[in-house]
């Protein structure tokens, strides 16, 4: 039983990375997105680190994965009444982790020595890595302008068309060494990106300096499932944002992104009949069911993805004696 | 009908200036002491002016008066469960004010204006103002060293023998521009020192530079109303401290405390017995009911203080025509 990598965010992601930490629990390292991270009246917001912990942690809300269960926005209340900006809802509970990380950055605490204590507080025994220690910041390129993913969600109601991506930072932005050492465990079996929004979600993960190349330098396979299931988007504006980009909205689309990283791709059970058009494109492909309702179908599909990952690493074993 | 002009802090500070509210309206300005003002978290919290204004927006809790009505702590249990400062409960509802405050003082902005921009959303026509823009944080001097009020109260449970105190930064704190316009209000009718502790609640406000000497120069009636009843305080640790200084615990050395400054002081009827040994020491004293269990209370005493301070007016006139 060895370590599991994952990159991830948002609510799909943070789903599967629970059904590998439920069968792999420490064996488990996620990589999360924060290239949607934004400041707010001092606070400091890292939205899909913070889905990722109350998920982990077993406290997000069942139907609004992002905040904890019973969420109050007692807080939010008073500040609109006190003339306060008029944004995405701040949840009371909420609240503690964001005012923690602000007084934290501000004191110079590395966001990943930050989420570990999160972690170490929450019983999280896995680990969960913010994907640079460095800020980068997604912009979105509509045709309101560039904007945050904040800005577009909240602001805008996803709006705008979008045109392009730009992850402004990621250039300069460093691999941390507890991503590195996590990437080299010596049992590592299998790096996996997880259903989440391939733009604003696994490629500013992937545009931080060295990530892709480390990823691909360690022999493993890696896996990606797909958030897009039947031309629409489980969840968030995945589809809308692939047809305003001039791509096919389907999950063959979220493959193409990840040409020549990955080495599996697995497509839900309904579109199983794209399964040869995507292999055709040059990536082995399984389907399963990827809609997670229950945490068991978490833990199935981390399972799925698990035996996908050791049937390739045979195969290749294989290919290499011949 | 003219403007009053109040000095006030705490539960009991906030009642009476509710008091003079009700009857005064926009005819009222009250100088609240910022010297118990702490930081926590990357919050700015002024506890005495938070009271104010949920006191004169009417939204204060009736019974614990120094937060909004039904607060709420789900901000507060998480912070604890991950692992934040254990201090005074930071409420949901009062997060907001303390929040806001903290992202406009780190902007550069006034005290003033930010607690004016409150008013105006709390719908508040009266003026509060903090007692100066530049910091002054009272320390008290115990055996245990010297700490804030929030240590005294929160950490330390009020146990430590108190020495003494000292208000560091009023060397250097400057009256407001709103403060001399307040007190050169030409309908100036009387300055009010509402039931606060004298120690940490008022003398911070009176030790600003020039504060005492700008009060007497206006001429008018100087009123103090008791905080101490029967030699127990009506609330907080006033009582406590009196006794540790070496002072008795009495109506009368609240009034000791004000001499040289004030014109009239209020006892309760409780200490009515009092009047002549208080007057003897150089006041002119009534005694009225002080406890303000409702409004209607509030309304009360404000009238009375007003009527206490027209009588004083009428003698001096009444003195100076001889």
């Amino acid at each position: 039983m060895g370590t599991v990598v994952a990159l991830a965010g948002q609510i799909g992601g943070a789903k599967l990375a629970d059904g590998f930490y439920r069968i792999r629990g420490e064996h488990l390292a996620v990589i999360v997105n924060t290239g949607d991270d934004y400041e707010l009246l001092g606070l400091s917001i890292s939205p899909d680190v913070d889905t990722m912990l109350y998920t982990l942690a077993g406290i997000a809300d069942p139907r609004r994965g992002w905040e904890p269960v019973e969420e109050t926005f007692s807080f939010y209340d008073m500040l609109k009444r006190l003339g306060g900006p008029d944004r995405s809802p701040i949840g009371d509970r909420g609240m503690a982790m964001q005012l923690m990380r602000a007084e934290a950055l501000r004191s110079e605490r590395r966001p990943t020595d930050i989420t570990r204590d999160f972690c170490h507080a929450l019983n999280i025994t896995a680990r969960v890595l913010p994907m640079s220690n460095d800020a980068v910041r997604t912009q979105i390129l509509t045709e309101a302008g560039a904007v945050s993913y904040e800005e577009y969600f909240s602001d805008l109601q996803c709006e705008p068309v979008v045109k392009g991506f730009f992850y402004a930072g990621a250039d300069q932005a460093q691999l941390s060494e507890e991503i590195v050492n996590a990437l080299y465990a010596p049992d590592l079996e299998a790096i996996v990106i997880c259903p989440s929004n391939p733009y604003h979600t696994i490629r500013p993960i992937l545009e931080v300096q060295g990530m892709r190349e480390l990823l691909r330098s360690r022999g493993v396979p890696i896996i990606a499932v797909t958030p897009i299931v039947g031309g629409s988007a489980l969840k968030g504006s995945a589809a809308k944002m692939m047809r305003e980009l001039g791509h096919e909205v389907s999950a063959r689309s979220v493959a193409l992104e990840y040409y020549k990283l990955i080495d599996g791709f697995v497509i839900d059970v309904e579109d199983q009949a794209d399964t040869d058009g995507i292999r055709a494109s040059g990536f082995d492909v399984i389907a399963a069911p990827t809609f997670m309702r229950t945490i068991d179908d978490r833990i199935a599909l981390a399972r799925t993805v698990l035996d996908f990952a050791e049937a390739i690493r045979k195969r290749k074993l294989a290919e290499a004696d011949t």
